[in-house]
C-alpha cells in the first residue's frame, strides 16, 4: 500500500478566503477544450462583491458575454468597464440569459434573488441552468430547486472553497450538487472560474460536502491547538511533539499541513501572527450552518457544536479576525 | 513538494491493544548489531501479563538473561519454561540485575514496584537502568526518577503503542522520556521488543508524548463520526464523502486510514461489527490520564475532556468492548 | 428576608406536557370579570390537536362562540358536538371572527396557516387580534407580526406551558410578546385558557421566554443528574446529598422539585420509571429552537448547545418517550 | 406543599472566600453547652494561613489552648501574641495535644502534614482526634484516614465553605466525614469556629459534598449567564427575564440568588464588577477536584467538565481574579 499526496502550497493559500480543498489537479481538474468564441451565448451573474467580481471576470476572459446585476449598482462598474451588460434586476439578466450563476452572503439574500418580486423565476426561461455558488443551508437550496423546477428550469448548488485569490486566478474548487445528466453543462462554466470541480449527488450535496468538510476542519484544528498545548505544558517540543502526532494516529490536516503553533512550520498563518488565512468569524459562520443543518436533521454533533461555541467565544473576545488557527492562542495561558 | 507515507497494514493492526505509531520502519528501526550472546548481561522484568509476557521472552530470544518476578508468581510460568530465572520480588531483581525493565497496569503498581517495602529501590545497585514501560502520569514518572537517582539508579519511561500482537512479533513503538546519554542504553534493549523507539526528550516524556497522541486521534475519531453521519444524513454517499475529506482539510487518520463507517473501507474493526481494534475502554482510560494531566497543569482541553466524557458514557452504554470507531455507531439514531 | 414559595402539586404535574411556569395564580391570575353572554363576539381557533381541542373547548365555556378549523376536519369533530362552527380554512375563520387563535405544531405550519394561499391574511379584516400559541422560533413570530400590521391586523405570540392536563383544566401558562395596548385584549381570552399571563414584551418575546426557561432546565437537570451520580459514586446518600444540595449554592428546580434520582423523591417521574412527565424528545425540540435562536443572533451558549447534543443522543438510544430527567439513568453505569 | 427558606444575607457573603452553604443557622446549629474554661485539654492547628489563623483564633477565644505549628513560622506570630504555644512541626504538635485540626492548601501538603518525617503520624498518640479542614481529594482523605487508625488515631475530614470572613466571625459552614461515633467530639471543637456543622457520613464525604455541590453551582452559574445573555440579545429585559425563571423551572440559586448579571440584583458581585466573592480561579480549582474524583471513578460529568475547561479558559484571559459570575461577561459580545 503506498499512498502519494502531492502537498498544497500552504503560503498561496493565504490569499484564500475559504478553506477546503487542496487536492492537487490532476485529480479532478476537467479538460477545457478550445471553443469558438463565436459560438458562446450570455451567461448572467448575480452578485459582484469581492468574490463574484473575479468570477464573472473570468467568464468574460473564456469569451462568455455576461449580463449581470448586483444590489449595489456600482460593483458592476469593473465588469462593465471589461464589457458585461448591467441590467437592473434577477428578473432582467433571467430574460437574456438562459445560464446564470448566483454568488450571494447568505441564504435570505438568495431566496430573495430567485422567488422576490424581481427575482430570477419570475422571467426565467424554460430550460434555463441556474448555478448558485453562495455558501448556504442546504435545505434552501432544495427548496429553491424545486421553485426552479416548477419553472422549468434546472437549480445547481455550488459552492467555492478558495478565496479571493483563488477566484482572481480561476483556482477555486467547486462543490456541485444537482441533477446528474445537467453536471456537464455546469462544469463547462465552472471549470473556466475554478482548478476543481466535484460532482457530490442530488441538490444541495454541494453544500452539505463544504459544511460537513469544514465542521471536521473546525474539530481537528481546535483538537490539534488542545493537544500540542497540552505537549508543551508537559514539557515535549513542539516541532518534536507535531513530528509525532505526523506519523501516528493522532495525524490530521491541521498537524501537518496548518499547524496552529507558531515556529512549527513556515508559510501558515501560525507563523505570520494568525494574518490571513481563514478568519476565526468565517469559520464561526460556517459551524453555525452545521449545526442549523444538524439540528434540523436531529443530528447529534458534540464535538462540532462545542466547536461552535468555543468560534463564537473567540468572536466576542476579540479574535474574529484573525485566522482560525489563533484558537492556539486563545486556549494558551497569557503572558 | 512531495510527501511519501508508507501505508499501515491496517488488518494486522486488529490484533494490536494501542494505537499511537504506524510510521514505517525506516524511519526509526535502529539497527541492531550482531552481538555475541556470551557477552550479554541479565536484564531484569517486572510484570508478565499479557504485554509483559511476550516482551520478556523477546529479550530471552536475543540472548538476554532474564531475572523475572510477578505479583501473581503464576504468570511466571512460561519465562520459567523457557529459561527465565524467578525470584520472588522487585527488590531481589534489583540486586541480580543492572537492567531492569517493568511493564505494570497503573501509577500506584508503579509506585509499589519502585519504592515498596519489597520494592527496586530497596536494593538497587548504582548506575542500574530502569526502564518502565506503563503507561502512567508523566509526574509519577518523575517521582520516580527523582526517587531512583538518589539511590544512583537512572529511571527512563518508555510507553509503547502495539498491543498483545505486536508485542509477541517485537513490533512495538516505544516513546522514550529520560537522560538523553542514557537513552544509547536503553535502545539496546527496546529494539529488542519493538520495531521503533523514538526519544522524546526529558523523564516524562514518553509518557506526554502518548497521551497526547491519543487524545487527539479521540478527537479526530468522534468528529470523523460526527461529520460522517450529518453528511449521511444529509444525502450524501459515505464513500464519496470520505473520499472528498480525505482529499481536503477535513481530512485526519480516523478519515483516511480507519474509517468508522462500516462499508468506507474494509480490514478496520468498522467493517469487522468494531470487534478487535482498540476498545473504547482503553481510550477511556487514556483520556482519563490527558484529563487529569490537562487538570494538574491547568491545560484547558475542552474538546480533549468532552472527548473523555463520550467515552465514558460509552463505556456505562455497552461499548466498553468494542472498537473506539464504535463512536459512529452510538451516535446514530437507533434502527 | 423571608420568602415563600408557594409549592407546585407535582403529582399533578405529570399530566402536563411542557414544563416552564410552577408560579401560583395570585402572582399573576386576572382576575376575570363577569360578563353577560349576549356580548361575546366570535372567536377563531386554528389547530385542534391534543392542545388545541381542550384550549378552544375552554373558550365556549366561557361563552365566547367559536369558528374552528384544522387540516385534519375529523379533529373538529368534538368541537363541532360542542356548538363550534366548522370551516374550510383559515381564510374563512378570518372572514367570520376578528379575534383569532393559533395552536400549530412547528414554524412551516404557522407559516402557512398565516401567509399560504388559504391563509388567515389573505381575508383578514383590519383590527383583527392574532395570537399564536405555538412554540416556534421568535423570528417567525417577528415576520408574522410584520406580515399582519401590513394588513392591518396585530399578532402576538402566547406560547404555553402547561400540557394536556393542563389545557383542559384550564391551567395553561401563556406568556405573551406583542405591543403592551393589546396585551389587555389578549388578556381577555387567554384567562379562559389558562391560570396564569405574563407579559414579556414586544413581539416574540413570548417564544424568547420559553425557549430560555427550557435551556436553562434542560442545564439544571443534567447538571443534577451528573452531582447526584458523581455523589453516589463517592458514596453519599442520595437523599442526603439532594439536601445538602438544596439548602447551598447548588440548588434548583431540578434538585429540589424534580430530583432525578429515583427514591429521592416521590411523585416526580423519577419515582414511576420515568414515565409521563416531559419526554427527551420534547426537549431535544426546545433546545434545538434555543441553538437556532443563539446560532442566528450569534450567542455563545456553551452548556445549552451541549445540553441539546446529550438529549439529542438520548433520543437516538432509547430515552425519546422517557421523561427528560431521565439523563440520570443514562449517564450511569449500567448494571 | 409550603417550604419557608430563610435567604442568606448576599451583601455579608461577598466577603467570604468560599461558596457552599447559606442555610440558617436553626438547621443545623449545635447548641453549645457552656462549659468551664479550666477542663479545656489544648487543640493542635497546622496551617496557619488566611484561614486557619483566624480559625485558631477562634478556638482560644473559645478558651481552648492551641498549640500551633506552620512552615512558614512567621505566619504564628499572631497567634503567639494571642497566647497560644508555637512549636516546630507537626511531629510536636502531635506530642502536646490529643485534638487537632489541620487547614492546608492542597493534597500534597496533606499528605506531608500527616505522613512525612515530621508528620502528626511519627508521634501521634493513640486516640487522637484529627480533623482535616483542607479542601483535597476525597481519595487522600481515606488514605490519610487508614495511616492514623494504623497509629490508634482517628482521622475526619470536615472542609469548609466561607471564606475569610466568616473564618473571622466563626460563621463557617463544615461538612464532615468520618466514623459516626466520633463526629459529638468535632462537633464541640467545629462550632467554636463555624456557624453550621453536617454530618455526611464516613470519611471523604465531607469533601465530597463539597466537590459535588461546586459542581453543580458552576454548572447552574454558566447556565444562568448564557441563558441570560441569549435572552437579552433576543430583545427580554433581563429583570424581567430573571423574574420569570425564577418563577419557574429554570429557577436556580445562580438566577435568583447570585445573577450575574449587572443590574438585576443589589448587593452582589454582578453589581460591582465582579470585585469580591469567589473567584474564578478558586472555581477552576473546585472543578479541577471534581473533575479528577470523576475520572478516577468513571463518573461521566459532561456539563460539569465543560463547566471545568469553561473556568480554565477564563483564567487564562484574564478572569482569574473576578468574581465566578464573570462568565456572563465573558460569554457576552465585546463592546
Amino acid at each position: 500500500l503506498l499512498i502519494i499526496i502531492r502537498g498544497f502550497p500552504v503560503r498561496k493559500f493565504l490569499q484564500r478566503f475559504s478553506i477546503v480543498f487542496f487536492s492537487s489537479h490532476f485529480l479532478f481538474l476537467s479538460s477545457v477544450s478550445t471553443r469558438s468564441m463565436a459560438s458562446k451565448t450570455p451567461v448572467g451573474f448575480i452578485g459582484l462583491g469581492n468574490m463574484g467580481s473575479p468570477m464573472a471576470k473570468n467568464l468574460l476572459r473564456n469569451g462568455y458575454p455576461v449580463i449581470a446585476t448586483d444590489v449595489f449598482p456600482e460593483s458592476c462598474k469593473g465588469l462593465l468597464d471589461l464589457g458585461a451588460q448591467v441590467v437592473d434586476s434577477p428578473a432582467e439578466v433571467a430574460e437574456k440569459a438562459d445560464r446564470i450563476i448566483t454568488m450571494l452572503p447568505s441564504s435570505p439574500n438568495v431566496i430573495d434573488v430567485y422567488t422576490g418580486p424581481n427575482g430570477i423565476l419570475k422571467k426565467v426561461k424554460k430550460g434555463t441552468l441556474l448555478i448558485d455558488s453562495s455558501t448556504i443551508d442546504p435545505s434552501v437550496s432544495k427548496e429553491m430547486a424545486v421553485a426552479a423546477e416548477k419553472m422549468g428550469a434546472v437549480f445547481m448548488d455550488a459552492p467555492v472553497s478558495g478565496g479571493v485569490g483563488a477566484a482572481s486566478m480561476a483556482k477555486l474548487t467547486f462543490m456541485v450538487g444537482g441533477v446528474e445528466e445537467e453536471y456537464n453543462a455546469a462544469q463547462e462554466l465552472l471549470t473556466c472560474m475554478g482548478a476543481n470541480v466535484v460532482y457530490c449527488g442530488q441538490v444541495g450535496s454541494g453544500q452539505a460536502a463544504k459544511i460537513c468538510n469544514n465542521m471536521l476542519l473546525a474539530i481537528g484544528m481546535i483538537g490539534t491547538a488542545e493537544t500540542m498545548n497540552l505537549g508543551i505544558r508537559l514539557g515535549l517540543d513542539p516541532k518534536l511533539l507535531a513530528k509525532i502526532l505526523n506519523m501516528s494516529s493522532g495525524r490530521c490536516w491541521s498537524s501537518d499541513t496548518y499547524n496552529p503553533v507558531p515556529g512549527v512550520m513556515e508559510g501558515v498563518p501560525s507563523a505570520n501572527n494568525y494574518q490571513g488565512g481563514f478568519g476565526a468569524t468565517l469559520m464561526a459562520k460556517d459551524l453555525g450552518l452545521a449545526q442549523n443543518t444538524a439540528t434540523n436533521t436531529k443530528t447529534p454533533i458534540p464535538l462540532g457544536s462545542l466547536a461552535h461555541q468555543i468560534y463564537r467565544v473567540m468572536c466576542s473576545r476579540g479574535y474574529a479576525n484573525k485566522d482560525f488557527s489563533s484558537v492556539f492562542q486563545f486556549l494558551r495561558e497569557e503572558e
